[in-house]
């Protein structure tokens, strides 16, 4: 085994970006991750982009991000024949994964219940919007929706700013990781007892999760979540934890003993200030007499200063600046593949390393139905039945001319 | 088997916020986390809050948040006698996970070789700020540092801006659950092969590969990543997607076919804007001409006609009415648990449901050693031996009065 998940074969009926985002952690960690997708327009994802740009004329950066290390079988899943596949696909599966909304793939015969019936070890999660039932379960369930249901949006910004998006899809991102992580603790419970079960993850309880810490404060405290009116870094710390202008950009300052940094500032009189409540209570106040010291300096004059102090403090970099900064290259965070259509592009690397079991990107993201004839040979498909089966409109293969 | 991570032993050095996370959610799901403190002050954090309070005197809300489901050990990790025991413990574990800045455990005498050599099994998962080496290995890794360097804190608000800070621990957190991910993926590993293994995690990485998508999407149609300078969701996306100021709060609207939503708006001349390119250029401009029409009604009103239409809207929560939620009292997303000292404190659910292995919340956080004797006396330590090594400082047990 080169892998850790080597072996595993997922199921994937998921599209968007949650469940994909799941699957394709699992995917690079070396499990077979089979994407069903839909015949013709493929993963509803696909359709979608941001800046209203695409690549290779038609193809999703969107899709793109969360699809890699998959293979696809575009299927009519409502078909009997497609049904057939389906289900012996899933009677060898470990793990299916799906994110309609509540009761789809029940309704479509793809269902827990459906499952456990071929295959009783099967690990199966289901990931939804608000959860699997309650009084939201008709109503969309989409990432800045969950943001604003959540509280996530009122903790970034300003008080004066209204709601301020978290512009990552921190809900559907978020529910990816706990759904991988609950998926890997079923396998490591079924590599122990041979039994398998079903697992329901949602966007809003994880949203609320992730935000852990900060209802524990509020509602132990009894405290209001206020944010601060000025460039702090979080509702509940005091100065001078935030992002100070200086001659040509921004310097961020964690916490610091407030001795030193004045020293660093190079005004005693700051000492006036050297008390938490006080840092607290005056925090947008003294953020502005801080910034009026630090527009005085660059930021590298002020790193300088400050990482000689042993200050916590650190260059804020735009996009740009992030792919060229020195730690990002010397991690190797951006490494370029090969797409068939967009040639070489450019994706993120795995995040961690692992001595024995490294992740590997094997593939970039498939075209709709790419891997049709492959994955039906596996499972016993003779040539002329993947021809019928494509003639019958139950399958499709697209490749590249 | 109640749970899907009992029997797992995971000896815990972490402190402050990504790898007490990272612990706690095997805790939840059943693993014994064994948290090694110092003795007196303990895990840093306890030292650390927000809004400059604390509960019933001196517990920091922030490290309570982080550190349920875990048994503490408070022992001078630099005396011989303390090396004994952590050596006891760690011959014995399936897990260990740090986030000292690389090199500590190494020369404290913990360090993966070093345990590999009493335990070739183990899972050893080190997290730090920047990654293992490289230009940044003597800088002070942070969340809001990371956030800064890593470009998260530029992807929310808008464009006039300047950095702003997503007020979540964004890097720790995400980190956090990627540490989770390749542990897990490692003890599954360890089940097919009997080897253990070496990883290694790091806020920086997590935080960027978290922002995969926009990443993808810059890099690869060259574009910058700008915010909108209205009250949009995402720097990729044109209006509507935004939040929007009503009569008495604010509505967010997601991905919505724009000819629907003219109707629930009721003014036809909003048609001349049909399409993507100019729904994306001009994405400022129509921000506002819709919140001019959203103000008229209140949140609920304009709820019921859009949802109506099957548009994809909701509400906009601060979080006073998120614990208030319908759908957040129905998931049961908060529950109270007993603490010795607190007494009843409200705490975040698990996220997810296990249809066979629930998570579970059995401890409250612990008290600075509170678990040593059980612990020690689990080692094989005699009742005589333990006194001895509270006597010489090798050990500390704290417990309320």
């Amino acid at each position: 085994m080169d892998q850790a998940l080597e072996g595993v074969k997922v199921l994937d009926f998921s599209q968007l970006l949650q469940g994909p985002y799941a699957t394709q952690m699992m995917g690079d960690l070396g499990a077979d991750v089979i994407k069903i997708e839909r015949i013709g327009s493929g993963d509803i994802y696909r359709g979608m982009t941001f800046f209203n740009q695409w690549i290779a004329g038609d193809e999703s950066p969107c899709f793109m991000a969360w699809n890699r290390n998959k293979r696809s079988l575009a299927v009519d899943m409502k078909s009997e024949q497609g049904k057939e596949i389906i289900y012996r696909l899933a009677k060898d599966a470990d793990v299916i994964m799906e994110n309609f909304r509540p009761g789809v793939m029940s309704r479509l015969g793809y269902g827990y219940e459906d499952i456990k019936k071929i295959n009783p070890g099967i690990i199966y999660c289901s990931a939804s919007g608000w959860g699997d039932d309650g009084p939201y379960l008709s109503r969309p369930g989409q990432d800045l929706l969950v943001q604003s249901v959540s509280g996530a949006i009122m903790t970034s910004g300003k008080k004066s700013d209204g709601p301020v998006a978290i512009g990552t899809a921190l809900c559907d991102q978020v529910n990816g990781l706990n759904s991988v992580y609950a998926i890997l603790a079923a396998l490591y419970y079924r590599e122990k007892t041979g039994k398998g079960q079903e697992i329901k993850t949602n966007l809003l309880s994880s949203a609320i999760s992730f935000q852990m810490q900060d209802y524990f404060t509020i509602q132990n405290l009894g405290t209001a979540f206020e944010r601060p009116e000025s460039n702090l870094g979080h509702p509940g710390n005091g100065a001078p934890f935030g992002m100070y202008q200086t001659k040509d950009g921004y310097l961020t300052i964690a916490m610091s003993p407030w001795p030193r940094l004045v020293e660093a500032l190079g005004d005693d009189s700051l000492m006036q200030y050297n008390d938490p409540q006080v840092l607290f209570d005056h925090r947008d106040r003294i953020h502005r007499i801080i910034e009026a010291i630090t527009v005085t300096r660059t930021t590298d004059e002020w790193l300088e200063i400050m990482l000689g102090l042993d200050l916590w403090v650190a260059k804020v970099n735009d996009q740009k600046e992030v792919v060229n900064d020195p730690q990002v290259i010397h991690n190797h965070t951006f490494v370029e593949i090969e797409h068939p259509k967009a040639g070489k592009i450019k994706v993120t690397n795995i995040p961690f390393t692992m001595s024995e079991t490294p992740g590997q990107i094997k593939r970039p993201s498939p075209m709709i139905g790419e891997h049709g004839e492959d994955i039906l040979t596996e499972l016993g498909y003779g040539k002329e039945e993947i021809e019928s089966l494509i003639a019958d409109n139950v399958i499709s293969i697209e490749k590249l001319k």
